[in-house]
Formats: structure tokens, C-alpha cells, sequence
């Protein structure tokens, strides 16, 4: 009954019990039987193969969601409809340290509003950085409704890099929206508000408050928007909404819809109608037509003014250089839809039932012409709807939002009363299917459906409601976003997923191959800036540096412990604890949670990062690796000590919990030797195959033996108190020896069952 | 090419366009076909059709999940794995209003540490409220670990109602636990630390620094937690980790495991072995079993004194009265887990390959016979291991937690090193299968599995790795569960799930039947205090009002506007909003943000809650509904004025941005008629059919009737302005007729479309 360290660790070699390491064993439940007991149709199980995704498989697609009011980015795969993550964009998230390392709390400090932390954002229109229309891969915008703000996501590492606030609007439902080759971003206002600071009555509503479309500069080279460089024009108070840029013969121009171009002011408390009453009472609204070619020519030729320090291209000036129309379009629209050549608009209104149809040759010869059926109150020139429209086909009630299949002329549109998605030829102008989603769908998103060459295959129908689709979880419901197949005649739905956090707006979809995320960092990295971090620490050279009241502590974290594991400050100090994660193995992020102080870091590989707080109170402060990172994870822990001002340490010095003697030394000596034989004959399993071909391998064996070479180091510090008689470091120190021992087992284990199970083959 | 209202509505009807609401095409490609080109076997289609779930059917249990460091709780389907819900708990999250609106706000301010707010939590054990050791559907209970908090959530609407912080311990790993009849939750501490704030040098670890557990008493009536009739158990320094209460013949003691009984100090930076060197030397730790039932009638009898104003049975008390004992059990485990029984626990230790079976009969027996092998440093009598195991069975390296299976003696054992389950049977002794996870598994969740009578079916491995298994999304990778199928002899693969957000560490499942969570608020309830709201606001009862520099808003949310649309307020006024969501429909939730004030609100239906900030900058500060309600989502709006101090508004009046007509009048008014005439033709269909017969219909039909009501309103409202002449109100007014028209008419079409669908008889 005794336990033995060598017949635990004799598991290591896989022979013991007379069992396969993997149950290979079928289960007794036949196929039928399964659909019998589970209610599911044939048609059901053809969905379920279209999208089960087995263990270690991968998505073709990626979606990137909006997270909506969760301030967050939600990132999943196509077709398994798996979520992979949440990014923390406007809202502190802690999972990821985002908002409590300091590093993180710098982006989001960019987005303050009148001094004032932000603490989160209502995530809207996310949007891929460009090449020739192209979706490339790189960086991911993404708009703040409720406080006019953009963020830029580096798909490198899905990390929020930078966000912007808008210097004249007091929100922006529309952004983000790129330009083909990610020359600008663009994001218009929604409810209008006096451009300058401070109050302005709502009498004064047609003069003074403003609607516009922001252009907001991209830096491809350093992934960065530029708000010195961007231009906004200045638009009249008509609720602009969502956007799009023109590609091929359009590049150059913008697209922006709107709605309440009544200019209504409710009032229900003073009696009068309220807002969806008086915003909804014409027939039509207007499309926005910019030329950002021009205004950015206009820029750089210094035409343009700075106020509130950034480029406004007012009214006046845009009607004046021919940069600004206005086409009337079916009233309350949501999308605005440029397609992939360019050459075709498509608008569609909630309140209506047509989509409507827009030829960018009719819009262009229009503006050449300078042929136009007015003016609006502002100035601007309205450009004749017969002169600009190509077609309007009746879609179904409350058509919404058109995304564009790979097939010419096909698109899909959402029908938001109707719920249903109708698939219709815009060129013919005749509808070939429809399909009933649950319930009443928003947005939808085709396969790259917003890029120059959409791929067409999934298309995914976000829906506002879900109802009655899920098990309940209480009043406040998850979203549903539907999975639809399009890659036949008709669609065909696939599968529900429930959104659990957030209440996503858009989407876009892009190739998963087209996405080379890395796996770690450059040793030492500050990853929000971009850059070796000043704080980095190497193993080995972990320090506390005192400067007045400030102790900088330079650490290190790697499998299974923090360094320092005691640290000692003085109330009233601030102390900045900096954290280099040491691991080079993918996947081993190491937390770091501190008791009572706001201290919560997600360390990745390679990352270093910070943590400021004052330290107010004397006392004890525990701390540990939050993310469970091998076998003795839960002794990942340290001390934090703030000592009372002036406190003397007494004299004396702490007995041992435990007591050690040669006899224990011995044993853990003799269990090392025995473990490393164990580790011997794994490495010898797998030298003796071809292992060099298995990356997964390589890597793990690239881990194993660093640590085994902290082994050694373990070893040789046992050694050395040992021949000086110290047989309490001694053991000690040999214990230390074993644990490194473990984790080499760990990893050996793991190579070696990846090696039989993926079928490797002995070498000569 | 005009717009034609009546056009627009007379899809209504779902008879244009020749084409079935729904496509009942099938898919082209054939079930080979689509094996083929995905690269799936036989046995993935088993997996598919045993976890697919189609469209509105419903997951068999639910599993509720730590969400590690996010703070949260997760909530998902089993077997579909599909995540319904993140729960906020410890961190403030927007998308719920958590930690935005005053009264969550009020919730985490009670887990405030010496009066800072904490803003995050390190949640790890949920546990279900029992009823005779059955999980009775009514509470979660989940704790922090880095700030030794619990809170409650409460399962008729999935909300945390309460958080209690520790006040003795500095962090607390091993909670949540509760007692068979939830009349208590154990929560252990885990890094030992001193019971009183303040310093105290390590080097009185020995002396000083304590562990312990702490038993909080709930009230089952009221769904909280009573911290004044709560006690704690001081216990030797000895990291005390996870526990489980004991059930049948062991009700009323409690098992606790721990780790470091060598009472290890670390200290890298000074030359010391790590901890994870001195906390893994001795061979075995201490199983803690405590009395819990006796310590109650103590505390009853008015024999235990308040320290820090809880309760605190000392060790010495606790000996004296014999209510706390030490059982050796193998080192660094992670997991106690009693029989559903009650006659057995087991434990394993991670550096083990051992699972450890404790006989619940030979400890009452040597505790009865006061047969102990001795006492440890501080005095507690020890069991010796002979008197208290009943075998140990070797399972594999590194075994952590363990679950049972609904056939008796059946367990599953998770095994962290050698990265897989093994299944084996208690009483035997004997292993039965084992099978492979990917990778390093750490708890394990069977069906139900640690109630009195678990279920079995299904098994979810938390591995704390997922390394290559999804589709790559930068170094911080999501956690990987895996569900198994244990309904056979052989466990069974089904499906690979990513956690996008947070490290789950450990997850209840529980019967999906048992829950029964309410789809809305009786109405103007305040949810976190359980009550009606003293903000409440009725229909037509919304006011301002106005107390010194408090200006108090009583206002009201439905589809689709937000009563009241404009606010006036004083620079430097403190400013309470408080909102009604006056929907009874299910899902008809709405947001409310507002512009740079951190005000955001999420109002489900009956919901009322407060927002209070200062308005300390004069300004325009529009606000919003964030939840997609209505096709006028949009419009769903209104302004923020705040008026510089001393502000005088100039005389006149604003002119209107659109004018209407007599002409205009009767334009809406026809469109009014025509559409009434639909939604009657709607109605005529419904009451046609034996709709009474489905709930969800019956649902929408009284919806739509509340909006049938409001557009009588509107309606006469309009023809009063029009009787006077005022074409410009009697207009508005025909419009929000129209809106609610197109409000009844959506619900009309969701009710036929429902009835259609789910083979609707005609009535005579």
C-alpha cells in the first residue's frame, strides 16, 4: 500500500494493464438506431455531415462577428459553427489580461472620451484590411456605435492594436467599411449632433446638428489608422448608415445610406409622435455618393481645413469640388451593397419590399453630366432616382442586407418581416429562391460575400430573435445565427448556433488559409505596441529594483513557477510587477492573479507584460498561474509582502514545515534514476522513428529537452548540497530534478502517442 | 418605379412571387458524397448524428462551466455542445448591463475587498443546489479564487443575485460544495496566509499563516447566503484544495483534500528550491474530514466565537470537540469525490498513478474507536491510512478528478499526464477501459455525476490544452472539451468543443428538464433584489423629476421608442435613469446606451432598471436601443440635453425638417386601410385554425393584439389633428399607426407562418 514514485511513473511507458492507450473499440448503437432515438431525418443527417467537424479537423471559413454591446469581436469557424474566440476590443476582458496589464490598458486608454475610460463599446460593421478587393488576411476594423470610436485588430495575433475616437461625432453606427487597398476606413455618423463640443438646443437641429463620413487613414506598413491624415465629410442631419466603398470602375467613391432624412425630432413626453413615427414617413431616403480619390487629392494639395484637429471637408467645400451627391433610396434602409466588380449597387429598404438596384455607369454619367433634379436644403445635388437606378425586384417584406455569391449576378438578401432569406439574380431581376430563417433575420454574410471575388458555398443568416430555438436560459436570449447551404440550386439550412454573449450586428467571412496567426511571441514582447518591451526579462536575470516609492520587479514565469516567489514592498509603494513568459511551446500561456488588487495577466509565450497598483494596504498578497499549465500548476503560487512603513524584521529565522535528511536525499535520487530511464527509453522510441517528419513532434521534442536541460541544472545544485551535507536543499533541489523530469515525461508521452497514432515509422 | 406602401405590404399575404415561404428542396449532393469531400468516417457520421441537434429541438442536458479568469459562468447544450450563455458573475460584462446598471452594480459591489471594486474573478467550481443530494434545478453557486468570493446565481432567469467575500482567507480554490439539502456551501482556502489583515512575515508562516474552510449557510427561501449564520473551520497551513460533502451514511461530514503539508516556503530569488519543489516531497498529503452537522449545533448552542464577524471554530475547539481529522491521501491531488452512496471517496494525486477508494465505514469506525496512528504539528488527530483506505487501483499517470457513472461501482477517472479517461470500477478494483483525450485532461464531467444519482450517457473531458485541434487564432488559444459517449463499454469520441473565452476548470451538468426558467419579469421588477422595482414606471406614467441638482427619469422602453425621447438636464446635475421594458413578448429585449457616459442597459421584458451618472459636461449625448427589437430598431432613439448652468433658451420655435399635407394625410391614411385589411385577412386565417393549441401562437397573438391597442391609440390621435385642421401632427400620428400596423403584421405572418408549419387544422 505503499507509494512508490517508480511504479507511478512506470505508467510513463505505456505497457502497463494489458489496455491500448486508446479505445479503438466501435460503439453498439447502430446509425438508425441513433436517428430513431434522436428524432433526426435523413435530411438532418445530411446537415449534421455537412457540418461535424472530428477532432483535430479544420474550418474553411473564419467568421469574424461583431460582439455588439459585449464590446468584443467573436471569431468562428465555418462550417462546424464552433466559437474559437472572443477579442476583447472595447471592453476590459480578463481572460486575456485585456484592460489590466498595463500594456493593454494603454489601447484602451486611446479611446477615452472627455478624459472619461470607455468601459465598453457597442461593436457594430467589423471589416478585413484589402488588396485589389481582396480580403488579405491582415488586420480586422471594427466600429464603437454607442461612442464613435474604430478599432484595428492585428490577425497575427488577434490582438487589438489601436482605437481611435472620433473628433466631431457623438455616434457612429457606420464603420467599418475599407477601401480596396486599405487606403482609408470608412465610418459614418448615425444620429446626428452638433460637431463641436457642448450644448446646442435641438431647435437649432436643421442649422447646427451635423451628420458625416469619416475617412479614416490607414498606415498598411505599421497597421495603424492615422487620425492626423483622415478627412470627414461634413453631410447633412439625415441618421447616415452603413457604407461601402466602390471597386473597379467605382474605386474612388464611397456609398453611404441614410435614414430620417426628414430631419425628425420626436418628443413623445411633449406630446408629439415619437421618432419611428416622423423618420419613417417619406418614401425615400438618401444614398450618400463620395469621391475620397478626390478629397484625398484635396488634402494633400492642403485645400482642406483641420478643425478639432483632424481634416473637414465641410459641405459647401465637397458641393463646390463635386465630391458629394445625394440618390434617392427606399426608405430606412440598412446595407448598402457594392458589387464585386463594381459596377452595381444594391439598397434595399425596411419598409418596403423591393431591393433596389443602382448602376454605377447610370450614377458616373449623371455626375459628368452634372445632370440633376435639385438641390437639397444643404446644397448638395440630387441626383434623379431614374437616373441612377437599374432595376427594383420585389424580394419579400423588409428586405435588409445583400451579400454576393460567387455565382454572377446572384446575390442573397435578408428579408427582415418576412423572415427569410431570398436568393435573386439582380441582373435579370427575378428571385430563385427563398428560404424561412428563425426568426427575424439581420445582416447576413456569404463566404468573403463583401470581397471582389465572393466564394459563395455557406452563407450565414444572423438572426434578432431566437425564441423558442434553444433550451431557455432565462429572459435575455442568446442570438441564432443560421447556417445555410448555397452551394446548390437552393439553400438548404444546416445548422442553429446560439451566440452566448452579445448581440452581433455583422459579419465577415474570410478562407481560413488565408489567416497565418502565430503561435508565440518574439522573447520579450510587448505585443500591444508592437515591439520588444523595455521590461523584458531573461531566465536567470529576474530583479527587484527599488526607486523611492517605486519597486520595479522584472519576473519570469515558465512550467511550474514564478519568479520571484516573494516579493517585499512598503506600504504606499507603487509597484510595477513585469512578467516575461519564458515558454517557447505553443500553447503554454501562463495567468498571473494577485489577491485583492486588480492583478490578472494572461502571459502567452514570449509575451511580457505589466501590472501597476498602488500598494495601499500592509499585508499578505497571494498569487498564482491562473491558466492550468502542467501537473504541479497549483504551486505556481508566490507572495506579495507590503510591510507597514518602517517595519523592522525581529531576528531569527523560520524552522522548516518538513525536514529532510540522507535517507530522503537517497530516495528521490534513486526515483530520479529510475524516472530518467523511463524518459530514456522514450526518447529512445522516438529517435528510433521518423519523427522529424511529425511538426507537432518536433516542437514537443524541442520543449523536452529544455527541460531537461533545467533538469540538469536541478541535479547539479542537489549535488552540490549534498556534498556539502546539506541534505535538506539537497532533496530539495532533487525534487526540483523530478519535477523537471515530469514535465520532459509529459511532453515524451505526448510525442510518442502522437508518433503511433499518426502512424510513424521506425528508422534504420 | 414609385414606392407603393401597399406593394410593400402586400407580401403580407405570403401569396406573391409563386414561390412556398420555404424552400423544401433537397440538397443535391448525396450523403457519400459529402463524406467523401469533408474526409469523414463512418464512425464521425455516428459522432455527428449523436451530438447534431436540428433547428428549435433541445440539448438533453445542460452544462454550466467555470469560466476561469472571464469571470463568468458558461452555460451550454449537451450533446450538442452549442454555448447558450456566458453569465456575468465576478466581471462587469455590457451585453447583460452587468456592473452598468445601478442595481448589478450593487451585487458587485458587495464582493468589494477593503473597498476597492474587484472587476474580475478567477471562478473554478459551480455547484448545484441539492435536494436529498438530488440537484434540484433552483441555484449555481461558483467561487473566485484569487478573491476569495461566492456567489449566487439563480436559475429561474440565470442572473447573480449575490456575492459573499471570505473574511478570513486570501484566496479560496476549493469552492463551491454544497451540503445534500444546500444548507451549506463549503469553500476551502488554498494559499495559506494569516486570518487577520495585516503583515506577517513569512518566517511565521508556521505560527501564523492559516488555512481553513469555510461552511456558509444558506437560505434556501430566500436563494442567499447568510455570511452572519456562516462558519469557518481554521485548519494548519496546508493548501486545502477542493472537498465534497458526504451524502447517506456520511451526511453531515465534509471531505477536503490539500496539498504542500510540507508547509513549504519558496523563494527562487533567494537561491530556494521552487515551491513546486518543497510542496511535492512528502509522499502524501492530508484528507481534512470535518463534522459539519455537530460544528452547526456549536454554533447553535452559542459555543463558537465571531471572529471578523463570522464565525470561527479554532482547531484547538475543533479537536477538542471532535469534529476535524487528518487521513493521509496521495500527494498533490485535485479532487475528492464522494460515492453517490455516501459509503465511498476518492481521491488521486496528480504525480500518483493511483486512484485512491476510502471506506466511509472504517474512518466512522476509527474515528468511533478514537484509534489514531497520532497528531499532526498543530494538534488534529491523524487516521492512518490502514484504518481508512479500502484499495488503491492503478489508472494511469497523473490522476485527477473523478465521476460516476449511473451503474454502480462505475467511475471515470480523468488522467492529466497520460492525457486520458480511464473508466474502472471501485469496488472491483479493475480498470475497464481507457481512452484517449487530446490533450492533458484536467476535471471531467459525467451526466448528473455528482449528485446521488447520477446519470451517466455522456462525459465532458476540460482539457486544459488544445494545442493543434482548431483552426489557429494567435498564442492564446481557446481550452478544448470533449464530449465522450459512456452509454456503451467502450467510450467513444464525439466531438471537440472550444471554450473561445476563459479556462474553465470545472463544469455541473445537470437534466435539462429540471430547469424551468421564467422568459420574463412580472412587471417593473427589480431582478437582482428580487422585488418590484421602486422605479417602476407604467405605461403613459413617465416623468422627469426634478430634487435639487438629482434630476430622477421615470421613462419606459417598447417597439419601437424609448419614452421619454428628449431629456433636459443642468451641467453638474446627478442624473437617474430608470427604464421599463414594458414587452411581454418572449426575446423582446432592449438596450439602452448612451453616448461617453458608460450608461448601457439591457431591459428584458418586465425588467426596470436605473442607470445614475453625473452630467458633468454640457453637451448633446444621444441614446439608443441596442437590441435589434423591430424593423424601426433603428429609430428607436432620443437626446440627452445637458444645458450649461444658468442656460436661457432664446424665444422661437424650430421649424420641421419635412412638412405634410392634407394630401400626405390621406396618402397614410389609405395606406393604414389597405394594411388593416391585410392584417384582418391575417387574423381571419389564425382564428380560422385551432391555434389555441399552440403556445407559441397563442404568445404572438396576444402580442400582437397589445399592438393592434397602441395603433387605435395612434389612430385617434390622428384624426383628432386632422379634425383641427393640423395635417402635419395628423400625419405623424397616421405614420406611428402604420408602425404599429407593421409591428401587428409582423407577429401576424410569424403566427400564420408557425401555423402553417406545424399542421394547423381549420376550425369550423
Amino acid at each position: 500500500m505503499k507509494v512508490n514514485k517508480k511504479r507511478a511513473l512506470s505508467l510513463l511507458t505505456g505497457a502497463v494493464l494489458g489496455l491500448g492507450m486508446a479505445s479503438s473499440a466501435y460503439s453498439q448503437a447502430s446509425l438508425e438506431d441513433v436517428m430513431k432515438a434522436r428524432g433526426l431525418t435523413q435530411k438532418d443527417l445530411l446537415a449534421a455531415a455537412k457540418t461535424y467537424t472530428p477532432t483535430g479537423a479544420r474550418d474553411e471559413y473564419l467568421a469574424f462577428s461583431s460582439g455588439g454591446q459585449s464590446g468584443h469581436v467573436i471569431v468562428y469557424g465555418i462550417p462546424s459553427m464552433r466559437i474559437l474566440k472572443y477579442i476583447g476590443v472595447f471592453t476590459p476582458e480578463p481572460w486575456q489580461g485585456y484592460g489590466f496589464d498595463d500594456e493593454s490598458k494603454a489601447v484602451l486608454a486611446q479611446g477615452q472620451i472627455d478624459g472619461k475610460d470607455i468601459k465598453y463599446g457597442d461593436t457594430h460593421h467589423p471589416a478585413f484590411s484589402e488588396t485589389d478587393g481582396e480580403y488579405n488576411g491582415r488586420y480586422l476594423f471594427i466600429n464603437d456605435k454607442a461612442n464613435p470610436r474604430i478599432a484595428v485588430i492585428d490577425l497575427h495575433d488577434f490582438e487589438t492594436k489601436q482605437i481611435v475616437v472620433n473628433p466631431f461625432f457623438k455616434s457612429a453606427h457606420g464603420g467599418a467599411f475599407v477601401t480596396p487597398n486599405t487606403e482609408y476606413v470608412m465610418d459614418a455618423a448615425q444620429y446626428a449632433a452638433p460637431f463641436e463640443k457642448g450644448f446646442v438646443p435641438l431647435e437649432e437641429f436643421n442649422d447646427k446638428y451635423r451628420g458625416g463620413l469619416t475617412y479614416w487613414k490607414f498606415n498598411d506598413k505599421v497597421g495603424r489608422l492615422e487620425p492626423e491624415n483622415s478627412f470627414t465629410f461634413e453631410m447633412p442631419p439625415y441618421s447616415q448608415d452603413l457604407s461601402d466603398a466602390g471597386k473597379g470602375p467605382s474605386e474612388g467613391w464611397g456609398f453611404t445610406n441614410s435614414f430620417c432624412s426628414e430631419r425628425y425630432v420626436g418628443g413623445i413626453e411633449r406630446g408629439r409622435p415619437p421618432f419611428e413615427a416622423g423618420c419613417s414617413q417619406k418614401d425615400t431616403d438618401f444614398m450618400h455618393v463620395t469621391n475620397w480619390k478626390k478629397a484625398a487629392e484635396l488634402v494633400a494639395a492642403g485645400k482642406v481645413k483641420k478643425v478639432n484637429g483632424q481634416y473637414l471637408i465641410t459641405m459647401e467645400q465637397a458641393v463646390k469640388e463635386g465630391i458629394f451627391f445625394l440618390i434617392p433610396e427606399p426608405k430606412s434602409p440598412h446595407g448598402v451593397d457594392v458589387s464585386p466588380d463594381g459596377t452595381h449597387i444594391i439598397v434595399s429598404g425596411k419598409l418596403d419590399s423591393h431591393a433596389w438596384v443602382y448602376s454605377w455607369e447610370k450614377i458616373q454619367k449623371a455626375i459628368a453630366d452634372k445632370k440633376f433634379e435639385g438641390k437639397d436644403p444643404y446644397g448638395v445635388p440630387i441626383i434623379a432616382m431614374k437616373d441612377a437606378l437599374r432595376t427594383q425586384v420585389q424580394v419579400g417584406l423588409g428586405p435588409l442586407h445583400t451579400q454576393y455569391d460567387s455565382k454572377e449576378c446572384v446575390v442573397y438578401t435578408s428579408i427582415y418581416v418576412d423572415s427569410m432569406v431570398t436568393k435573386w439574380d439582380y441582373c435579370e431581376g427575378k428571385v430563385l429562391d427563398q428560404l424561412h430563417i428563425h426568426y427575424n433575420i439581420g445582416h447576413l454574410v456569404a463566404m468573403e460575400g463583401d470581397s471582389a471575388s465572393p466564394d459563395g458555398k455557406y452563407l450565414v443568416s444572423l438572426n434578432k430573435l431566437a425564441i423558442d430555438r434553444f433550451n431557455p436560459v432565462g429572459p435575455l436570449h442568446p442570438q441564432n445565427h443560421q447556417l445555410i447551404d448555397i452551394s446548390g440550386d437552393k439553400m438548404q439550412l444546416l445548422y442553429d448556433m446560439p451566440l452566448p454573449l452579445g448581440e452581433p450586428h455583422y459579419v465577415v467571412a474570410i478562407k481560413a488559409d488565408k489567416l497565418k496567426p502565430v503561435v508565440r511571441y518574439k522573447s520579450g514582447w510587448n505585443s500591444r505596441a508592437d515591439k520588444r518591451s523595455e521590461f523584458r526579462t531573461r531566465a536567470g536575470r529576474e530583479k527587484t529594483v527599488r526607486e523611492g516609492n517605486r519597486v520595479d520587479v522584472y519576473g519570469t514565469v515558465i512550467r511550474s513557477h514564478i519568479t520571484p516567489e516573494i516579493i517585499e514592498v512598503e506600504e504606499g509603494d507603487t509597484v510595477s510587477l513585469h512578467f516575461t513568459n519564458l515558454e517557447r511551446a505553443q500553447d503554454e500561456t501562463h495567468g498571473f492573479a494577485m489577491y485583492g488588487q486588480n492583478v490578472n495577466l494572461s502571459i502567452e509565450p514570449g509575451k511580457t507584460v505589466s501590472a501597476t497598483f498602488k500598494a495601499e494596504k500592509a499585508g499578505v498578497y497571494p498569487y498564482y498561474c491562473t491558466e492550468f499549465c502542467s501537473a504541479l500548476h497549483l504551486e505556481m503560487q508566490g507572495y506579495l509582502l507590503v510591510k507597514p512603513k518602517g517595519y523592522k524584521a525581529k531576528a531569527g529565522k523560520a524552522s522548516e514545515g518538513t525536514k529532510y535528511t540522507k535517507a530522503d536525499f537517497d530516495k528521490q535520487v534513486k526515483t530520479n534514476v529510475d524516472t530518467q530511464a523511463v524518459i530514456d527509453s522514450v526518447v529512445a522510441f522516438i529517435t528510433s522513428h521518423n519523427y522529424k517528419d511529425f511538426k507537432t513532434v518536433v516542437d514537443l521534442v524541442t520543449d523536452a529537452t529544455d527541460q531537461l536541460g533545467f533538469a540538469a541544472e536541478a541535479k547539479k545544485k542537489s549535488e552540490g548540497f549534498a556534498a556539502k551535507g546539506d541534505y535538506q536543499n539537497a532533496t530539495l533541489w532533487a525534487g526540483q530534478h523530478w519535477q523537471y523530469q515530469v514535465k520532459t515525461a509529459d511532453l515524451g508521452l505526448r510525442a510518442k502517442t502522437h508518433l503511433e497514432e499518426n502512424g510513424a515509422k521506425k528508422v534504420k
